[in-house]
């Protein structure tokens, strides 16, 4: 909309990021307004189409690799129609081989990986990362720092320990000085960020106890991705509701390192993910509680501190109906609530994103976007689609 | 299906049920192949078709009148085309209006009133109780038996407060006893259903801690009823979820009246009811702390002894996937999971129910059977319907 | 319901039907009273797992024999929850191949066959139909009479092609006397059951002109069903619409071959079908030509006596709306409107029937009913569940 | 992305649009890169919503004016909490009643006018057209241009008939030069955008027959509207489809009107709309017979064509899936494809458009555009949003 001072502004970094290890020729000849050219490996799932969908209106990002194994040699169009029309799918490159890496490093600045676990570290630990190449990694493979926990929770041993302990966890708003420097940002599961972004603000400043903390997650189908599953099938989640994964999900440890982490000492939670019959979104339901002295008000102060210029993260009013998946729908957007309990002592947090979004390819831009000194909201402008 | 004994098998009552407070004459006469005559006020809600679908299926009962208000002159087909054809159809009365109380109870046993809470306790402060009528009650206004609680949370005074103080809540299961002698049975709430039943045998033994109960509920939007609003309508439910009545929904005193009263002290719990995109079902995802030298398993057991002779109630066992929705759609069943929680001392529940059958009118009929001495799952044999 | 002379009338058949070709003992000793013992060859399938439903409900079916290749060995349960709780689930035999087929005739009067095309037409040319087992077929395989078309539309030669000459096609009330003395019953497809049941009687009697039939069906995802497929993932399918199979769909062939018989020459219909975000149900929307001096009132007058006395299929009367598949859920009914399209000459049908249950199961179980002599609605009673 | 010259070319108008009319002094004040002042009356239902939705991406346009009439007084953010978040809603003005014109006015060069039809003619007949002010009107009050034809569709007479003949119909790839210098656009109806942008080429050229064509259409919910009703409840609308308006639905004479203009003489069609469980989308599928000598391929290419330099409209190639609703979800897209039908001389159309975008809002932004001089695609450049 025009009047206003920019639609998204520029937020005022000090100066371009200038990464610590990058001794690359390329990134010194980065002029201000040349594009960012961009590899997204692993295109022809949920999150690669979500990220083509959020570059399409980057003004300074240009596809130049797009990669897929089984669906190599084929357009992105062919395995997306919705990308086959119009100027845009006009100047998106064939999907590739992820294989030939020498190849398509070559034409990039910045790669978004979006390939199974297990199979991602081997790719991550060929690439040129000494020559300035960012990474942006959507797998789950960089991040747990912990490599034993990586070993419990995932099996295998991780094939490249360094990176692992250099990776950036990249919930932005957290951690946006560290992923301004990062060469390997590891982009966060969507229920952690669901999870994390309300509670770390609240741990950090000791306003809930870290006993007893329950996340129960509502996700919508796409977090299952597009491999076909009698379990993800249409009529198999339609007008249904069922939880998975119960006590044992893969994004617990996750959720705990964060917290943790923001606590100072070791927090355990009650995770609860639940499959949905909606395409997009996470709502979490958050039961804690709270601090000798803390009530709602307390902990929706200190979340609308934390959050007050961020552009993604809303925190509601008192009063207000609870967010619901629909109002972030298509949007980087998270909104939390916070709602006194019934039970004294208690409160119940409610946080909302679009799992496909700020819980994976969104969130993945913005990280690429602090990474390379652009504005951090600049793509992911767009009002959320309701209904 | 043939060569069962009986796909349902007649509980062994010692006798035809009599109520203690019955003097009527209508009951003495009752033999035992005559049909219940049924009537329905508020007919032309959710919970009111849902009978009709059941009742369509039970070979002893007959309705006798349904009522409704803007559609009274109606037939019910014209209401839910549905019900417009075939032989059941045809044996249908006309809807009528509740007011000319003293017409309709002249030809029914037993009522099943579905109306909006207070103005149900003034109707039903008016029937024929004395005369061996015999109601199921499926709102709200018989369900709290302290008069203060219910003025808390529905406003205005209760207008009977004798019958409410008589009113006998009937989870089947649980009070089978007192339903078998009741005059007027308040059919609980589909969220304390799917609560209840799983919590409260375990509450009884202590096996829990009665403090920190969290009870997360995800409902099907029949449970909103069929009156229009904006909050219900298709694209403000579809392709998303909300949580609602945050710390403040009115089935939360319910819940806790059932809970405390099993464990013999005041219990607390935090609740928190979420809107989904699905028509039917409810699950119930419950967050417990386990009683010392208890685990998972002590809570199977327990609750598998609880149910071990019940229809309708099922306990998973160990390692079997957690129930969904799906699986009890159409049906009467509750469906249990007990799973040890990852952080030590807690345990999760999760708890299935269909909203309109186990939830309403189907525990209304159960409720019914016991009431008349019938086999308590006449009716209500069908399998769940999935896909 | 009570008080309904019977809620299921037995129609009155002459006597017990006596297929002409059968020599069988046993069918000689078969009581009116004994159970009628059914094998079941594919059961995993959503036909299969909807048969189970409505014959748990039926009084004489007995399942002997449940097969299904890849979960051989397993309880059904194990395949589809819903069937694990209660005195149904411990009377299922436990899954079985569908290889051995001397051992499961043995203690079978009937056998469904669920199983996919062209590998039914070996099994089936296996079984003792000479010894009195009588078969429902699910599968495309019988369904052509024409040998050529089958090659044709399905490729392949078909390999008992006298078996493809003598089964009968069994749209139950076009074609029952048929039904009756079958062998093996071709149980038609859901998309020409939608679509022959509005059109049959119309072309019989000739008040529809042969030319410009346009069949426009819209279908529930089950109909695909549960071999995982990513054009059947929910989130392929949620929220969205597409036709599919556009003027080359299977069933085109199967509609013609009865239509064109009905009107004595052959007829070419356009047949689009869609698959669209519901479980269950097709809606065709049909248009037509009238004859010179027919009109929609015309039409439907035909169609409600041909009817008039059929449990399941409803011809709407004028004015009323026009059906939706939500009416028909989970029962065996068809519904009909007839309307005059505002362009003269021509008028509008509106077919509605669950995919699943007359489109499927429902349709083979009251064959199953007239081949055995029995009640042709028992086990299929029950109401459309709405909502 | 960058590196597309432009994602959205600006197509080389000749000049400025100057419409003929207009005398006022505003216009002419108006520099190349001053805002577009845009007032949007009935902003609270969903077509009101969708225009926030594409303006707050319209690097042009400033909105000074929202109404409503119940929610005067609010903040668009408490009517659509979507859009109370970040730098747009703190632009955005406060609701106010449609009825103090003038004033409103005053800050207006555009107005979007989404009310309801009946009371939009008296409102639109009180603005000043005369000083240059810019009306795209989304109701169907000026889409008929025959006074006669409105009387009997809608009922009443029209209070505008002078504006009714001036008023511009507008689906922009067909009228584009009209709506350049219109005061007035009629904003084409859902299912007539879907129809005609297929249909008139074809009609223009004479590839088809006049006689017997046949659309049969499905759309998503939004299409109802936000006012609460029982039929478009969520429960009423989810998992299942029914037919409406069969044979009488308004949209049919707009649909004649324009399909007649095309060809040359007067059009009858069979339309029907259905309802379906999805909340944006449209798909047409349109059955036509061929004139002599053409084929699918011809009516193809006459597509392509027609549509080969338009950014939103895209004919398939043969071969190609049909489109699916899904693809072109939040976009202003609409995607046509031509097939062969298997009976010769027939073919069969299918077009998908997002009902709310290029069926209602999307359109009008486009409108807007071509009228105010801006490059028609600014604002609707995003992907289509799957899942």
């Amino acid at each position: 909309m025009a009047f206003l001072p920019l639609p998204s502004l520029p937020r005022s970094f000090a100066a371009i990021p200038r990464p610590q290890k990058c001794r690359s020729p390329r990134m010194t000849t980065a002029s201000p307004s040349a594009p960012v050219k961009v590899a997204i490996l692993g295109a022809s799932g949920y999150t690669g189409a979500e990220l083509l969908r959020i570059l399409a209106q980057h003004p300074r990002a240009q596809i130049t690799t797009l990669t897929a194994e089984r669906s190599a040699g084929k357009t992105i169009g062919q395995v997306y129609p919705q990308f086959s029309y119009g100027l845009f799918a006009s100047h998106l490159p064939v999907l590739e081989k992820t294989t030939d890496v020498q190849k398509w490093t070559e034409r990039a600045d910045v790669v978004f990986c979006c390939l199974p676990h297990a199979t991602t570290q081997n790719i991550i630990a060929s690439l040129p990362l000494d020559d300035g190449l960012r990474v942006v990694d959507l797998s789950a493979d960089f991040r747990l720092r912990d490599v034993e926990q990586y070993h419990q929770w995932y099996g295998g041993e991780h094939q490249a320990q360094q990176l692992q302990k250099e990776a950036v966890y990249g919930i932005t708003e957290l951690f946006r000085d560290q992923v301004r420097t990062a060469r390997l940002v590891a982009n966060p599961g969507c229920y952690p960020t669901s999870a994390q972004l309300p509670l770390i603000p609240l741990l950090r400043e000791k306003l809930i106890l870290p006993q007893d903390i329950i996340i129960d997650a509502k996700s919508g189908t796409s977090g299952a991705g597009r491999s076909p599953k009698v379990g993800t099938l249409f009529c198999e989640v339609a007008d249904g509701i069922s939880a998975y994964g119960v006590a044992r999900h893969r994004h617990t440890p996750e959720i705990e390192q964060g917290l943790s982490e923001a606590y100072g000492s070791p927090i355990r939670v009650s995770f609860t993910p639940h499959l949905m019959p909606m395409s997009r979104g996470i709502l979490a339901t958050i039961y804690v509680k709270l601090a000798p002295g803390c009530d709602a008000k307390t902990l929706r102060q200190c979340l609308q501190r934390a959050y007050q210029s961020e552009h993604f993260v809303h925190v509601l009013d008192e009063g207000l109906p609870p967010p619901q998946t629909r109002h972030v729908r298509g949007s980087n957007n998270c909104v939390i609530a916070v709602v006194d309990d019934a039970v004294p002592g208690r409160a119940i947090l409610v946080s909302c994103i679009d799992n496909v979004v700020k819980g994976a390819s969104g969130q993945a831009v913005q990280n690429m976007n602090v990474m390379m000194g652009l504005p951090e909201s600049m793509g992911l402008e767009n009002q959320p689609m309701f209904p």
